[in-house]
């Protein structure tokens, strides 16, 4: 496949204002670099004719694919569609689905304006992708040499129609097939990955292997080329193979997007529920699991217990206890996670208590978290000392990964460490 | 003052894959928006010479000012600050406090490499930002009528630095003075803020008045140019009053992000606690509340009650009325805002019940949420109906802006609503 370098052009002038952040370039790069299309510039632009133009003869100087976002909408901002058919000398049609559609909405809705119906514009030869989330329909067309697609710019709309549309269009342009996974890992560092298999990922070629950091884990991308799919999977399965082995029971799942996601299926299949209390972490691990959707068959609830006296009185903690030992300490993460598993009858109890900072509790440095878990009779707990330079929301979220992680070992039948 | 023109280059391949989101470009424009610089362009590209080198020649074309992210680490990927100082025709040369800097870092560090020494390369006749949050200095220079100014990419060092470094230099390059501030507001959207003051906003010119929309709430900026700082704020003031007058009680704040932060302060001011009983939300409004350092004085703790079991367990709630009234129900919202109240002894108790979806319950439409407050022996019930399009991310969020208004307003005498 001829490398076909993309430009991803985000139209809004709210995206300049740093009003908005630019996640559908990221959410389009990434869905693409799974594809194996390279994407080579993100460009962001205001809604101003001129400048929009400057941008987009830039782009087809240096792209094959050009894709747009945003500057669909029926406002007189938006300017996409006009632009974009103008650089590649095409008029602007009105499309009759499309046309029929707006009316229907128009007339179900209060919202009516007449400027609605110039969404129903397209560049005269284009490939209409119907908006299912929304109201301003998307694009495809090919001229001069080049693919342009056109999406709108609310995230809820532009990445499930990349998804639909964008990525089976882009797919075609190529007689080979790209398939990628990833392996992700918890429990050693990018770098460490890097230094792992580094000799390895230079000499490959097809299929191609690479390291990528996470906030607070990474991953290992591992793409092959071939003519069909099930000729790329043979090329990928001995590499994963190999890097699993490698990498043994650091490696937590492949293709999930976080710990919590490849956790859900384990306590599902065993029928185990868990429960969490919350200190340092202020109800981050609760809101982080209950994302997903789905989550309420394995989770059924927990405790934010920030201050001493809510550790009493909601989960029953000794408070003589927790003044001698301290509120961050292995004893109270250890009652914690006893207490949460008891009070709500979960089979599984968490525990959280720390210091995610700013300020210290003049006894452990700020980053000084222990996290348990309590299950059957038995509770471990972690001591995490991630380091007083690391931000709060870090802090926060290494300890809800380092949660995560425990579940996970022991549903796998894997060592949690420290038994107390 | 001349409209200068600004250019955000943003370098790494790590961007264009995906893997993570330019908060550098968004963060660095807001900041700018705030002091009435303009940004006309983000550009991302990734590690490599040929490219970036062209990007930084279009970028010289349209803009006055450069502003670069990115690629200033010690690794042979990190090309920012030769190819700037080379697009401008200066040479790199050793900063000697830097140097000196860097030498007591790697000395106290395990990761020393001889590359480390290389950021202290800087272009000649810059002024040098210290890193206090990382290792890699920024630096900016003037040349050829320009401004350029190079950032660390990591957003933990980038954007304090463009705080404390970038902003005063840029500031110098005016006699003028910006002020702008940022009026919050909750219970009414952005376009009705818009139908509002839309006559008015068109025939300001100094200062101006625009309105955005964030995911929850929506604000309206003014910003004024003046020739001192008390000059500016003197000509805001008016606009303002007659901002907060004409919106009442749907202004939550001034110059703050977010609903949670707008009540930390009043809380405190009467030194009053809240606790939390959260279905739908799953431990969210803990955790938004919690993020905001300095939360603990005002936040006892809280219960996630995602299933019916723990919301009988923890809270006792009784089980019976839940069956009869269901999960869903301004019964059960209310029952958890006051058991939460009366088991961690909190003053205000919140209680959140609803559906986010994915799935429904078969009674209530996907959307539907009961948002409750309890205090001094009374309860209020907000039902939200917030519509079956809308993502889980949402439902989740705006349940938790209602909760913390709810507060607010109490707190601040105003009618909550719906007394039960």
């Amino acid at each position: 496949m001829k490398q076909l370098n993309t430009e991803i052009i985000s139209v809004g002038t709210e995206l300049l204002l740093g009003h908005i952040t630019n996640t559908d370039a990221r959410d389009i790069s990434e869905m693409l670099s799974e594809i194996g299309i390279n994407v080579k510039y993100h460009t962001v632009v205001g809604d101003n004719l001129e400048r929009l133009r400057e941008c987009v003869e830039i782009a087809k100087e240096r792209a094959d694919i050009l894709i747009t976002t945003g500057g669909l909408g029926p406002t007189c901002d938006d300017l996409t569609k006009q632009v974009l058919a103008e650089a590649f000398g095409l008029k602007l049609v009105q499309n009759e689905d499309e046309l029929r559609g707006l009316y229907d909405y128009i007339h179900n809705s209060s919202h009516y304006t007449q400027n609605n119906l110039s969404q129903a514009l397209l560049p005269e030869g284009s490939t209409v992708f119907h908006n299912k989330w929304g109201t301003a329909p998307g694009c495809a067309f090919r001229a001069e040499g080049k693919t342009v697609l056109m999406f709108p710019g609310p995230p809820v709309e532009c990445v499930p129609m990349f998804r639909e549309y964008g990525i089976p269009c882009l797919r075609a342009l190529s007689d080979e097939v790209i398939v990628s996974h990833s392996v992700r890992i918890f429990g050693i560092g990018e770098s460490a990955v890097d230094d792992l298999f580094a000799d390895e990922m230079n000499a490959m070629v097809n299929p191609t292997m690479a390291p990528y950091a996470k906030e607070c884990d990474c991953l290992l991308q591992i793409t092959a080329k071939a003519k069909s799919e099930a000729e790329a999977e043979s090329m990928i399965r001995p590499v994963m193979e190999h890097v699993r082995e490698r990498l043994g029971e650091r490696v937590y799942g492949t293709d999930v997007e976080c710990l919590e996601e490849a956790l859900l299926p384990l306590l599902l299949e065993k029928h185990l529920t868990f429960a969490t209390a919350e200190s340092c972490t202020g109800g981050e691990i609760a809101k982080r699991f209950t994302d997903i959707p789905g989550a309420s068959a394995a989770f059924v609830g927990g405790a934010v217990v920030y201050t001493n006296e809510a550790k009493a009185r909601i989960l029953g903690l000794d408070p003589e206890m927790i003044e001698e030992k301290g509120a961050v300490s292995i004893e109270v993460a250890k009652a914690l996670a006893e207490n949460v598993r008891r009070v709500t009858g979960a089979d599984i109890g968490i525990g959280v208590t720390g210091l995610a900072g700013p300020d210290g509790d003049g006894v452990h440095e700020v980053g000084t978290v222990f996290v348990s878990m309590a299950v059957e009779g038995k509770t471990w707990v972690r001591a995490l000392h991630l380091g007083a330079k690391r931000t709060r929301s870090f802090i926060r979220r290494m300890s809800g990964n380092h949660a995560f992680d425990m579940m996970r070992r022991w549903l796998s039948g894997l060592e949690v460490e420290i038994v107390f």
